[in-house]
Parts: C-alpha cells; sequence; structure tokens
C-alpha cells in the first residue's frame, strides 16, 4: 500500500527556510577533520547532530575512538553518532551512513565567498559541506521529520551512523563497524548511503559500482644530502631525474596503463551489461567542457563511461622531496618519492596489482641503469564493489527517485572508492544503496562547493519517499 | 720590498681569544634576510659591523636601498655598508666586498648545536655564518688591525662594500654599485672577495671562473581544476604525466644534456689548460663519499673537474603544483610547473642558451603529442665569468697564499654563479680577485656550518699577506 506523499511533499517546498537555516548552522561550524586546529569544531559538529536527532526522537550514543597522531599531536578522535530510531520488531530496519567532517576551504583558496558562511545565489547554495556531506545528512533528518508532522508512521526502524572522519581516511570506524556486528549492526536490512553524485546535473541515479585503488610510493635516492646544483650539476645522477623517467614509463600520452598485465585481470563486459550504456544520459562535451579540456582520449560515450567506471586507470598525483613553492631554487633534491595511484575494478585483486605494478617499475628501473636506490612500495589500497542492481533495496530506490523526479533513475557505477560501502556490505551481509542527491557540478572537495536549492529539497523528498518504499522492499 | 710578517703571524696566533670572540658576538646576530621577521636583526649585524670598521679608522656610511616586499609585507633593506680607509693619491686602492647576512638555520633543521651560539668542538668553529661569510669578512678586520697594532703602513688604501641581502639575491646593491660607479668605485685598482671555498679541504687555492645559470620553467595546464583521480582517473590527459615525459627528455641516466647546440658553444679547452687540471689537487673518492653517492657519472679526475667547471649542466629543482606533502592525496593536479636550470660556462651566451632550449622543449612537446597546454619559458639568468690567472692582483693572492701555507695553490673555478662578481668586474674595470679562506666541508647553507679554527685563523695571516703583496702589484 503506498502512501500518498502529494501533501507532504508540498509541505516540505514550503519548508525551504528552516531546510536552509539549518544547513547554515550546520555549514558555520568548521569541521575540517584533517586539521587538527579544527578538531574541536569536528567534535562539535558531532554533537550539534545528535541534538538535531534527538528531536526526531531518535536515541543516541557517541561511541569513542579514542586518539590519533595528527602533525606530530596527539588529538581525540571525533566520536561516531550511533542513532537507532524505532525498534519495532515486526518492522525491517533501515541503516544511514553519513558524514560530518569536510575537507578544508579557504575564501584564499579561490572560492568567490566565505566557504563556512552559507550564500544562496541563483538557486545555489554555496558553503562547504552544502553537498559533502552536510546537505545529504540533513536531508534524511527533514525527510524523517516530514513524515513525523504528518502522522505518517515510518515502515521502517531506522539506524544512523555518522561519522566525523570520512575526509581523513575514517579513522578508527571499521575498527568500531566490526566491534558493533552483533550489537548496533545486528538486524539490519538495507543499508543507505547519500555521499556520491548524480553523473550530470538532471537526470537521477542509482550507483551499483565502484573503483578501488592501490596507492604507490616511487622512492628515489643516492646522496645523502640535497645539493647545491651549481657546485654539483652534472656530476651527480640526481635523484628526481632518474624518478621523472621512471613516472615517464607507466602511461601512454593517452593516459592507458603500460603495465603489463592489468587490463587482462577486468572481469569481461557482457552483451546485456554492455546494452546498458546505451541508455545511460550522458553528454560528452559537456563532460568536456565542465573539465576545461580541449581533448580527451576518447570521446565516444560508451568508451569514455567504461574508462571511468568498469577499467583501471593510473593518475599521477606529485613528488615529494622536491622543490615545490613558486619561484626558483637551485638545488638537486636528495630522496624523492613520487606518488601515483591506480583504480581498480571487478575481478582486479589489489595484492596481484601491488605484485604486478612493482615488478614493472623493477623492470623499467633495470633498464634506466641509474646506480641510485630506487625503492618501490604500494601504499593503501581498497577492493572495488559492485552489486545487484535489482534487489528490493536498489528497486525501493529506483521507485522513490520515479515518485519524485518521474523518471527511471539511470544505473550508473562511480569512478571513485568509497571503502565504507564495502565495509557495510561485509559485516551486515545485506545491500547497500548508494543513493546520490547532489548534481555532477557541486564541486565536492573544490573551490565554490554547492547544493543547488532543487536537488536539496527534492533530496529530503526522496530520501521520504525511499524509506516508505522500504515498507513493500 | 717585502715586509717581514713572522712576528705578526706569531702575534695573530696569539690573538685567538680575541678572533673567536669577536665571531662569537657576530653570529649571535641573527641576521637572515630572507626572513621578514629577522630583518631587524640583518640591519643591526651592519651597524654592528660600522662599528668595527671605524675602530681601525675606515669612514663609514651607510647606503640606504629602499624597501622590499616580502610574504606580502613591506620592509625596510638592510643598508649596505660602504668604508674607506686610507685616501692616499700615491697608493693603488683595494676594493673589497662580502656580506654580513646568513641562510636560515635552526636546530631543529638537523644541527648539533644552536645554530646561532658559535661552538668550538675539535678544532671547530660551529655556528651559522662562521664561514659564510661572517668569518672572512671578520678576517679582513683582524689583518688591517694586526698591521696596525704593529705600526705597519699599509700599502694600498681599503674601500669595503659589506651588503646584508647576499643571501636573498642581493637586491638593490647591482643598482647601488651602478649609482657608485664615479663616486665610491672610482679610482678602484683591485677587487678581491672572500665568499668561496677551497677544493679540498688542505690544499689553498686561487678561483679565476664561475658558472652563469639559465633558469627554466615549463607550465603544463589543460583542466581548469585540480580533478578527482577516481572520477576522473583515465579520462584525462594529466599536465604532470606530460610535464614529466618532458623533463625525462632533457637528460640521458648520465646526466648529460641532449638539448642540441648548448655543448658546441663551449670555448675550446687548450692544451695548456687541460695541462693545468693535471696539477690541481682533487681526490674523487673523497667527493664521491662526501656527497654519498655509490658511483658518479665520471670518476676520472679531470673529466669530473671539467663538468663542474667547464661544462653545462641541467639540473632539475622541482615541480610546482602537485602534491608535495607526505602520505597520499588523490588529485589530479590541473596546473604544474617543472623547474630546471642550465649552469652555463664560456662562450655560452645565456639568450641563445635560452632560445636552444625552448625550441628543443617545443620539438619534444610535438613529439608528445599531448592536447594540453605547454609553455615552457626561461626564468633568469647569469653571465658566466672568467678571468686571466696571471693578472697582478690574482699573481699577489697567489704570493700570500704560497707565504702563508707554504704552497703555490691550485687555480680553480667554481661551478656556482657569485652574480656580484660580474658587476664588480664590468663596473670598475678591473681583475676581481675571489680568494676563497674557508674549506670545502664548511657546510655553508646546509646544517652543522662550521669554520675550522685553522682556516679561521690562517685567514687573517693570508689577507694581510695579500694586502702587503698588492704595494709590490
Amino acid at each position: 500500500m503506498t502512501v500518498d506523499l502529494t501533501n507532504v511533499f508540498q509541505q516540505i517546498d514550503g519548508d525551504y527556510d528552516n531546510l536552509k537555516e539549518l544547513l547554515r548552522e550546520a555549514v558555520a561550524i568548521q569541521s575540517v577533520s584533517g586539521d587538527p586546529s579544527k578538531r574541536d569544531e569536528t567534535i562539535r559538529m558531532v554533537h550539534w547532530m545528535k541534538e538535531k536527532l534527538e528531536t526526531i526522537g531518535t536515541v543516541c550514543e557517541l561511541a569513542d575512538l579514542g586518539t590519533q597522531e595528527l602533525e606530530g599531536k596527539t588529538v581525540k578522535l571525533p566520536p561516531v553518532l550511533l542513532g537507532t530510531l524505532g525498534n519495532d520488531k515486526n518492522k525491517k530496519t533501515l541503516l544511514v551512513y553519513g558524514h560530518l567532517d569536510v575537507q578544508p576551504a579557504a575564501k584564499s583558496d579561490g572560492w568567490d565567498t566565505e566557504p563556512f558562511e552559507l550564500v544562496e545565489k541563483d538557486g545555489k547554495l554555496f558553503g562547504r559541506g552544502s553537498s559533502d556531506d552536510k546537505g545529504p545528512v540533513l536531508c534524511w533528518l527533514h525527510a524523517i521529520r516530514a513524515a513525523q508532522k504528518n502522522n505518517i508512521e515510518l515502515p521502517v526502524n531506522v539506524k544512523f551512523c555518522f561519522e566525523g572522519m570520512e575526509e581523513s581516511g575514517s579513522v578508527g570506524l571499521p575498527e568500531l563497524l566490526e566491534r558493533e556486528k552483533d550489537r548496533f549492526l545486528a538486524g539490519v536490512d538495507f543499508v543507505c548511503i547519500s555521499d556520491s553524485y548524480w553523473l550530470g546535473t538532471k537526470k537521477p541515479c542509482l550507483t551499483y559500482g565502484l573503483r578501488g585503488i592501490c596507492s604507490f610510493f616511487v622512492e628515489v635516492t643516492g646522496i645523502k644530502q640535497d645539493l647545491h646544483s651549481g657546485v654539483f650539476g652534472g656530476v651527480i645522477h640526481e635523484p628526481l631525474q632518474d624518478l621523472m623517467w621512471v613516472m615517464a614509463q607507466l602511461t601512454t600520452v593517452d593516459n592507458r596503463i603500460k603495465i603489463p598485465g592489468l587490463y587482462e585481470q577486468v572481469a569481461p563486459l557482457s552483451a546485456a551489461e554492455e546494452k546498458t550504456y546505451d541508455d545511460i544520459e550522458f553528454d560528452v562535451a559537456e563532460f568536456r567542457d565542465s573539465v576545461g579540456a580541449t581533448h580527451l582520449p576518447t570521446e565516444d560515450k560508451k568508451t569514455l563511461l567504461l574508462r571511468r567506471w568498469r577499467e583501471p586507470s593510473l593518475a599521477f598525483h606529485g613528488i615529494e622531496g622536491a622543490f615545490y613553492g613558486p619561484g626558483e631554487k637551485t638545488v638537486i633534491p636528495s630522496k624523492v618519492i613520487g606518488k601515483f595511484s591506480i583504480r581498480i575494478v571487478p575481478d582486479m585483486d589489489p595484492e596481484e596489482v601491488n605484485r604486478l605494478t612493482v615488478e614493472y617499475l623493477n623492470k623499467v628501473w633495470a633498464e634506466r641503469g641509474s646506480p641510485n636506490v630506487f625503492k618501490p612500495r604500494p601504499g593503501h589500497s581498497a577492493k572495488p564493489w559492485v552489486v545487484d542492481v535489482n534487489d528490493s533495496n536498489f528497486l525501493a530506490g529506483a521507485r522513490a527517485m520515479k515518485r519524485v523526479h518521474g523518471v527511471e533513475p539511470d544505473r550508473i557505477r562511480e569512478g571513485c572508492s568509497i571503502p565504507i560501502t564495502l565495509t557495510f556490505q561485509e559485516l551486515t551481509g545485506k545491500s547497500v544503496l548508494l543513493l546520490p542527491l547532489g548534481a555532477a557540478d557541486d564541486m565536492a572537495h573544490s573551490q565554490n562547493e554547492k547544493n543547488n536549492k532543487w536537488n536539496y529539497v527534492e533530496g529530503v523528498k526522496t530520501l521520504l519517499a525511499y524509506i516508505m518504499e522500504l515498507g513493500s522492499a
């Protein structure tokens, strides 16, 4: 039996000022988890959210994660907010995950407005965290509040797991969840995460796959300290010179990976799966313009999407130990560490990717013939994730999207990793739905992060519809 | 007629406590010219030296250089100390240059002692500036004071030019000297600079050549902002990937330059000049161990010295715009600027080196075939410098060295640039002698800078002998 939500949706539209005010308060709390000087603010943000969840009747607890070492200091980790709303044994239970911390931001980075002041302009709500992930987290709150105002009984119990360290590697969370497997996580039937993005700006989608990652460090040394390039230039095997040469052997100009054996591990693409790409709404020219490129390595829609979601890719991030400031510095760096990572997809195995990559690096190093010391090593890795788009959780999400937006959502993958997705799936053994609410151009992690007013309001409706649809899931 | 200095030299040996005390005072003044918070100390150092020069009868003036913009602040430039000692029209005039500022230093950088406290240990005087350049500057003062104590008349008038911005690009000094060409610099017959080093630790030398430099910036862009490597990895022509590839085309593994036309510009090596390298005392194994390398691109003494002094070299300094911190950051940088420089030697012309280098970079970029935007551009440049080792100024220096050390000094070049050398030569039209007093292992600019007690004391004697020798130059 489907509850008619027409009136509730109208009320949500009319309640915009309150929705915005709460987002303004949340954005104003500078919960930058990567900055030890902002750690108190990050903790305050968790407490702020606890109070909000309590206003809708959630029983909350704060799970202490202890401390961490950060920039040479011991700092307290933000607690994880665990909430339980409803405990009806006749209902199924939905677990909602979100995060309350944000990436660093400063107006001097190139923001048009103060990043921690919510500014509405042309239908956009600018502010750090407006979209990643404070906006979506608040959508859950608003959705349930709207149901309660209208005396609509939720068909499921809802549990909340909101953390304050997502932007800094979710330190401590996987271990906490492991400990909570048979208590807080017991009895969970569905998991939903709203912390990703639509493929474009207009059509909603559901996300059924994520790439994993293997990070690498390539260290080259050979002289005991930085040297003056005038005094020593010409008679030294420079570590940086070697490093750049080695890094240049990893990819082609079109960003295809030259490491033998990697592409061979990718799961074969069935004709049926390939066909799903035909229907996906994606404008290559718009994508190209959005990144500011004149050409892309491929401009065929299907090939491009396959490369983003379903094939490995290798990206170069930078070099530690070399001069990085503006201007000139005539030094020969003594120890440099190149950083790159490979995104991996099913059926690639991180261990095997690490092995093949290090083997290839050692092989090209041998060809280089430098007497310097070469130490390639894997960093952190995360497995890829892919699920069945036809399970009841996904279908409930799809029906909710259709109810709010009037269209069947695209089923997409993401090129990035959200490692906690796999953790929830493994610990609960249940379906995890990635239900994105924000538009592709929300600029998470970047300057001028925003959430469209429209996406924010429709997001409240979508989450409410999803909860209601779970009643028949 | 040669004045016997035996007794004076003995007095100098006996005066060590006073020599050390003055160096202690000088080192304690934290005249770090690159640090705006230390600017007052740098100015105080100039005033301190002015008082010392006045104690030997020098008429001093402080030439105001105005202000500079440093780290967003307008700060006063340290004045240049111009001193005149003696104005006898029947005598020739020596101009002495030195600098009173130092490189930054902190114990936390890895010093064994407090860098601004002079510490004597095992015959070494540790402290920032002990060797570069406060020690040598004080040697001039001690040398003249020793002559005066013994009623020895100096055979030349002496002018001093001591600046406080050498470690920060000598801001304002070339322009001041240009203005002083027909006043303070008028009538100068010889110039002497003690701001370089011996080739080893035992045998003294005179320096007759310096390499010049051409700096380069190679900018690659192509996307309008940094991108998430998960979301965009695989479908972008990465600027950093292109940059490292291009940089890797500049040199061979043995650090030879691949830019066509550069080596061809080098002045031919005559048999006579080549023969001078046979006598130079230089231990390749000791040099290799001092830099901590296991192998060098060449381990032949002559070839190695030629490559350091008499051939161009290309060194890589770093990359601006890429991730440089510790750990991992999964970003695709949008704009990266590679930094490298080429040391140049006679008869290389900076303009021609710039032209050939940019031409070669554009050529390899065309081979790369990337759609990104490539902007190579030259940075600052300085001409090489070389002089006649048989002019009267050099011969006076050589005789002085022999008087003090009992051996004929090696004639060497330096691989680095001291641009003010060329400025003095061009403005006075006279010979500039680089007369190093410190040992090769003094660690100027690095941790644990020191001046050997022996070099410091013998340096006083050497400068006194040099002044006296100029009487017959």
